[in-house]
């Protein structure tokens, strides 16, 4: 057998996919395994279990998370690298994330039982909290490891119950000694389902991202006044609701007056006391907006900023705005993301060049190493939800243009 | 000293509210005391102590209401009845509800001290889970007492842990065993804070409230399709959040568009996966609607309903709505409102013919027997928050006006 015709085990794939969609198991078919939570010390543990028998140097690192790496035939040149998440949203899917995961692990479960070496070596990765919707902001350990966020503002995060991140990683035992902090890596790619609908409409099972759309995230913060709603005349009411529920409209109306590429979002609300009786006075709303032009989406908030200023002040309802996260667009590196295309190719997948809308660990990654995506199709382009699913056969082809990708890479000996 | 001289205690009824307002006292200088909670417990175990220094007949009902019951020289006649509720909103404050428990509480003490005795019996009733905050809807007791709401039905409303009315009502040791069943009352006086700001605009210290303005409860319930929001296109999405958001504002500019008298507000919302990166597919809310006159509130609540349908289905968002309760307006027994501004008159108060925006246990009780209501300002109009407030000489003049309609009302052969 010739290296080009090797070949990932789908079968042993599917296994280890399914084995994981245990741990946290939602009645609804999905998966619920917030980042240091039980469930996701439990899928920890295996994935460790799993990287120990092919017999991996594994490292954790001060923010929990947990490396495998496989000896190259030169391990004085940087790794090739390849990983993503095992966390997921609450009531999320079975692939967001540990598809990234596992891919590269029956990568190396391949190279393994074929006693394949490589000239570079390769690490496999499992990022901390890539979801950050139990711990705010996302994609936190990647970024302390790229050297973009601050690993003890990041350990004081705490989530709704007031549990603080740092305390957590140490409750599960997943806080490491190694400092998480970056070293040189040749290649970084990331596998992951689309999570929008684009491949499927399109017809094609490979999609290459030429990269990430930029991310900005806001907290908006409303005051009205509370009173009881029968005595209460409409005249002089400072509803905070009210005005909420008109700038939700703008943020929805947003990319359409913008026009170019653009979407807008609030996902996220909380209203005070949210008594039926009682006009609200405490109301607080995310904004979630992305571009693939970071200046696009930097006009668009103004815009947003303006509408909602004037609304606040006509209803009487002052305002504090938080300007919580922003991720610049991230624009892969362009013979990487090439590679993806031409590896579909002569794995006779059919692929399509496109953007990613959704934030990933390959955000971070690609501002320290030449870094791009693997994507392959969401069903009816279902994502974040228990109805999550992508064919066993996408997944196998996902896994098989990985493992090219990554044996091309990991044999480069210049660069 | 005439009986037309005699006045009731105001410290010693300052005295009363100050040490209720320790029960389920709030950081924010509200209360806290829920209906069937440990709070709302000890509350009534107080107040029961209270009633006992009087040597009245004490009975606890099967809905957990407390009567207590001063004799008369004419014990065949139906007695004059007073009373309210001890239970808060949420974050509520020092008098809604408990001021119309302890001003007559403060009536019976000056009779007895004076020993005035009345040809009827006289009765002084708290009236559980009036508020409806944790068990909805509001004003159940005096709704099955009246023979409008059913036991049973009641018995299994549960709060937002689940927890099953019947149970709590047991576990506070509450569940009475004489029947929730009317019994032929002479006047029923309810005295309580306005909740609103017409008092305090016009000047006035009395306010006699012609009846109750209907009452409608909504709940809306849509559904939306959830996807992570970077992937997803703005077109084709389904956002329940944004469904709703408009339907807000049209319940907000609904009393504008309808004219006549009549408020519409959104209270309460609750939106799911409530993640902000994931759209919104889960979304529910609550409509409130009054108005003086029934026809004109059903005509407000179908405009709204064909407004409603047509959001949902332009934003392809299936909605369920629920018509969870209405009261009709209830107008007062005329002869007991004059009196209530006579009386106000004889004691030196300015007075108000007015409306009452919110709904109280007279409601039920004007179904079943002549009732009226006896209200004091709320400054700045404010009520169903921490801040709440009546003046303590208010308290007292209300009280006094309260003595002076029981008085007259008691001493009644005839009718």
């Amino acid at each position: 057998m010739t290296i080009t015709d090797l070949r990932i085990n789908g079968d042993r794939l599917k296994g280890t996919l399914e084995t994981m969609a245990t741990i946290g198991a939602t009645p609804g078919g999905g998966v619920q395994r917030l980042a240091l939570s039980d469930e996701d010390k439990r899928a920890r543990d295996l994935f460790v279990k799993w990287l120990e028998e092919l017999h991996l140097e594994i490292t954790v690192d001060e923010m929990g998370s947990i490396f495998g790496k496989r000896a190259g035939k030169r391990n004085d040149l940087p790794p090739v690298m390849s990983g993503s998440h095992i966390d997921s949203q609450p009531k999320g899917g079975r692939f967001d994330g540990i598809l990234g995961v596992m891919g590269p692990l029956e990568v190396l479960r391949t190279l393994h039982e074929n006693s394949i070496d490589t000239e570079r070596p390769i690490v496999i990765v499992d990022w901390t909290n890539e979801e950050g919707s139990r711990f705010a902001p996302a994609m936190v350990a990647s970024g302390v490891w790229a050297g973009t966020l601050d690993r003890d503002w990041v350990y004081q995060r705490t989530d709704i119950n007031g549990n603080k991140f740092v305390d957590e990683l140490e409750r599960i035992g997943y806080r490491g000694k190694a400092a998480a902090n970056k070293w040189p890596v040749h290649a970084y790619y990331e596998y992951h389902i689309e999570q929008g609908p684009i491949l499927q409409q399109e017809g094609k099972i490979i999609g290459a991202p030429k990269g990430i759309l930029c991310l900005h995230w806001y907290d908006i913060y409303l005051e009205g006044e509370a009173n009881q709603v029968g005595p209460t005349p409409m005249e002089g009411r400072h509803d905070a609701l009210c005005a909420a529920a008109e700038m939700i409209l703008k943020v929805n109306h947003l990319p359409q007056k913008m026009g170019g590429n653009m979407v807008a979002t609030v996902g996220e609300i909380q209203n005070g006391p949210n008594s039926r009786n009682i006009i609200p006075d405490k109301v607080h709303f995310t904004v979630d907006i992305r571009s693939w032009d970071d200046d696009h989406a930097l006009r668009g908030w103004d815009d947003l900023k303006a509408d909602f200023k004037s609304i606040a002040a006509r209803r009487g309802c002052p305002m504090r705005i938080e300007e919580t996260w922003r991720v610049a667009h991230a624009p892969f590196a362009e013979n990487l993301v090439r590679r993806v295309l031409d590896t579909a190719q002569e794995l006779g997948y059919p692929s399509l060049h496109m953007v990613s809308g959704a934030g990933h660990d390959a955000s971070y990654m690609n501002q320290i190493a030449p870094t791009s995506m693997i994507f392959v199709p969401s069903i009816d382009g279902r994502s974040h939800v228990e109805v999550e699913n992508t064919r066993w056969e996408d997944c196998e082809a996902g896994a098989n243009v990985l493992l090219h990708c990554i044996l091309k890479s990991a044999n480069e000996i210049s660069g």
